[in-house]
């Protein structure tokens, strides 16, 4: 931690700044400068608080030196780490997962045919939602665990691994029989005992960014769950709040190569819920691969008829191939490569 | 819901989009304009999906035409609310209603004297964190069962009530016992499980906005509380995420007129956590008796000195009592009053 | 400027850091940390660039120590400015200087109405825009100089100041003859020509906060004007751009203490265009006096009738005087006075 | 234009609200909903403010039907525009048109060895600022006239066309007469009398998004260029202001294929500027080229050894290459091409 003083700080005022520093056991590095003294605080920070000094008498601002967070850090932990989803699913590694699905897992059919269709152009997990967050509680929320048996056996029946969201610590247990991977919404990215319990819930987790999250926050959610004792966690993407309303929110690609280069945990990137429109969907999913994600999070609708109404952010099976086939050719550039269809 | 057509939308696609809707057993209400045919959905709203016809082909765009709360809307109750809080506090009524008190409750000594304190200067309910949700996990949590209990004993012992956080349902039952009024923190805004089960707790609920919620989003929260059954719910404004860094937050006071003309529900504001410096939160704090708030929340510190090093935005003695008697001022203007110190 | 080093830097990257700034004819100060080294560089910070040492090799980052903006800064000029406006009025002194009008002067009748309605309430500075910004080359652009004539004379007329909008360098002159104090609006507030001409205008300036920018962006404009040879700066809060839509921008009231804080100029609040609905504006007045602004700038409009329709913002008579009336009591509370109606 | 009447709106103030509308020539139909009546008005919209109505007794809300923007719409003009550069080069066709160089022209080997690099890459456009915008008014403002000529030359020499920006009325004869494509940035995009200028300068603009417009505003601002005259309009994004501070902004790629679906302009991407370093810069062209951009522009140093203290954001001469190579991969996917190297 560095504390500038101000211009007009009394000596009175720095010594005891200093004062309190070193009554907390830790060592002051002072260095007067033209116009302003710096102290330097030696030692253990997590003694101190930042906010503590910013108001003392004489402090111009206090620089915080070390960052907030350890475990999720590319100075702790400098290779990539690579998250194992399922039995044969990497992510992280060489190869761009992309995970595919319905929004909600409506019924048995509809469900088989998305995973069929997943399987077919190079997905390697299944997504769909069995516990819905709806701002609205007038909303539907969801088939439950009726909805798990379904998307877990329409997964088995073609390869896939399965991702689905835990809303509550109760649901970890439910959620875990049936998903080889657990989502955390964007707005449970902050709720800390969900993020506690799922340390050690032994199952990776996929962590959404919160839509008004700092990448720096983001991060130290994840500090919590690997602080907690699990230490396969995905970061994922999904767009941010800001003024701009064309777009649902605005998917932020740049957190791809700010992540990588602040932490070693894998991010993938969900563009369906960032731009909110299908046509938008498809450059940015392409985009995504070619920024460097370690694998993408789309929505598809396996009938191409209902999806113009069901789900405005839902690729046809057309779209999705297409993609998919771009993907892994943009994906060659930076040495990785897309699963092959079945 | 009102869907505008494209320009160019043929007689064939404006037909099936009409096809559409009169199937979910609805009616509709077409208008060919010069430019473009408007079709008007009568009938209830609730049983379509606006995003669902927001890509069908030669749809422009689609215009909600209801709120998408009903209970929380001043349409539906156009009078006042007013929440009682304990035995003696009123929120909503003609009375401004002061909450202080500590950030979190460090030990017996320091919350009395903070109760002291907030009684003398005309404050009515005591604040204190028992349970704190922080965005570090190496950070302090807080002091649990024990802070709720030396918490109860303060207000009791200065005729306070009592306002405290909850972050889980399982908090409910023991935050219950001690306090008069649950408070749901920014972060749990969205927080859906948390806010259902708050709607059966029997105690009013203070509910704060979500650092980057609309106010739209901030009362389809409430509408959660309230449809699941519980008519006490307060706002609170606590400052939202916006690119000026030279505050925590923007401390956004015109949510209190803008929620008076949408919401039945009170409203009061926490200068403290918006704009996270002492030397702000005083002239906030009187803009925000001035803009109509039916509250204030604010952090006060019974020892200026450590008040310096402790909490950056905690008020010292002279600071509350000053604030005080200029915002009794204040509210006269607008036909409000605060309490009377002990 | 303070460098802090990664953890792993290595010696030969720490040298060559040095180098640089040595190189540039500037000291270093050293100290190595438990974790990171770090570098204060001592004297003129201004020859050195930030983002220069930002990405070499062995830097975490980089810490201004100076403040970027030297004569609208508190350090450098600790008294308060206050600023002349025509032969009578001051801003920045114990009056809050009331600037009412018209959004735009539409004819001599409507603004000879609103000056005496001005007058009248306690107002001391006539408003209206003679040359408008218009987002839509199709809108109505103003009257230009037949305006500004009308404008003087319902100001002569009353007693009043005129401040009036300059959008072009050309028009300085022109504006400059008949308006006391030339206004820079929102989208100038980073047209660094015009902010250079404004600086030998030999007029006082009101400039508005541009509706994206940060506080340090706004005083480092007003450095412009001020280092260009113009002592006689008023800031002006209108709103800024946020995600919330329910108001047409956030007014943020904190401005003004944080203004207060960092610079010795004068700062008003236009709570008219911040929330863009004359429901908000009253309550929004009374908490810009309250938080402690300078000043206030209102559109109100003679004709009570054509008001609902002419302008969402505009307040009627009873409105404007009724708001007068409160904000006399209020700012009696923090020592500040409003004008007397004629 | 629609206007929705509150559920509890009077026969009386309906009336009066079809009645303003009749008087201005324009129809009202009528439709009575099961909770609202709704008014559309059959006409030109043009003639009838929005404002004007949100206000009026009874109204609940005011949607408008036309889009705000005429010239610049592709319902207006369906077809893709291609805009000609100097001779040989037309942004908005089959190739997707690189423009390469330094933030400013600080000499004349340096500009020539930039122009150097960037031709045998495979650029077609050479970039350098001449006259710079910069927020503190004691930094470096461009060498002018002889910057122009430098750049000019250097471009003739390895047969590029020329960008350089405009910031004042009386810029653009002088910088039209050595560049082929003039710009507008960020901070001007809504400098309206520059905007009517250059569309009577013949020759093509190239406008910057405002760091805190939105894409309507931003269609808005080309309106006023091709209302002017000028039909040769190319729209830059380069990155919004958002909460993030990891990047200096964030770099809005959805842009790309949301001006896609409301205009026929074409649309570059400029990453340097948005994420401000060049470790970012990177995967951010690669996934604008993926995002479908016609062009971009990107920093470039020609001194590997200086680029590391001189542009933060400015890419080497081997960063460049492998970034070129990839992108013209990256294009074949969506049937784009690259200029070949020299």
């Amino acid at each position: 931690m560095i504390i500038i003083c101000e211009t007009k700080a009394t000596e009175t005022q720095i010594k005891s700044i200093q004062k309190v520093i070193e009554d907390s056991g830790l060592k002051v590095h002072r260095s007067d400068g033209a116009e302003h003294t710096v102290l330097g605080v030696v030692g253990d920070r997590s003694r101190l608080d930042i906010g503590a000094f910013s108001l003392m008498p004489g402090v111009r601002n206090v620089v915080p030196v070390s960052s907030p967070f350890k475990l999720a850090s590319r100075e702790f932990h400098p290779e990539d780490t690579t998250v194992p989803v399922g039995d044969t699913v990497v992510v992280g590694g060489p190869e761009v997962i992309v995970m595919a699905g319905p929004c909600a897992v409506e019924g048995r059919e509809m469900i088989e045919a998305s995973a069929s269709l997943a399987a077919h152009c190079g997905a390697r997990v299944l997504r769909g939602g069995a516990f819905k967050p709806r701002s609205s509680p007038y909303s539907y929320q969801g088939l439950g665990v009726e909805g798990l048996k379904m998307l877990r056996a329409a997964a088995d029946g073609n390869g896939l691994a399965v991702v689905s969201e835990v809303m509550t610590i109760e649901q970890i247990d439910i959620v875990g029989q049936y998903a080889d991977l657990l989502q955390v919404g964007a707005r449970n990215m902050q709720n800390y005992p969900l993020l506690t319990a799922l340390g050690k819930a032994g199952k990776p987790v996929l962590l959404k960014r919160g839509i008004s999250a700092t990448i720096q926050e983001w991060l130290m959610s994840a500090e919590y769950i690997l602080s907690s004792g699990n230490p396969d966690v995905i970061l994922c993407e999904r767009g941010i709040r800001t003024f701009e309303t064309a777009t649902r929110n605005t998917l932020d690609l740049s957190a791809v190569p700010v992540i990588k280069s602040l932490s070693h945990l894998p991010i993938i990137v969900d563009p369906s819920h960032g731009v909110g429109n299908r046509r938008f969907v498809v450059p940015m999913a392409r985009a995504a691969v070619a920024a460097g994600a370690d694998g993408i999070l789309v929505e598809i609708h396996p009938d191409p008829e209902k999806a113009l109404s069901d789900g405005p952010q839902s690729l046809t099976f057309e779209e999705f191939e297409g993609l998919m086939n771009r993907c892994r050719i943009i994906g060659t550039t930076i040495g990785r490569r897309l699963g092959k269809g079945r």
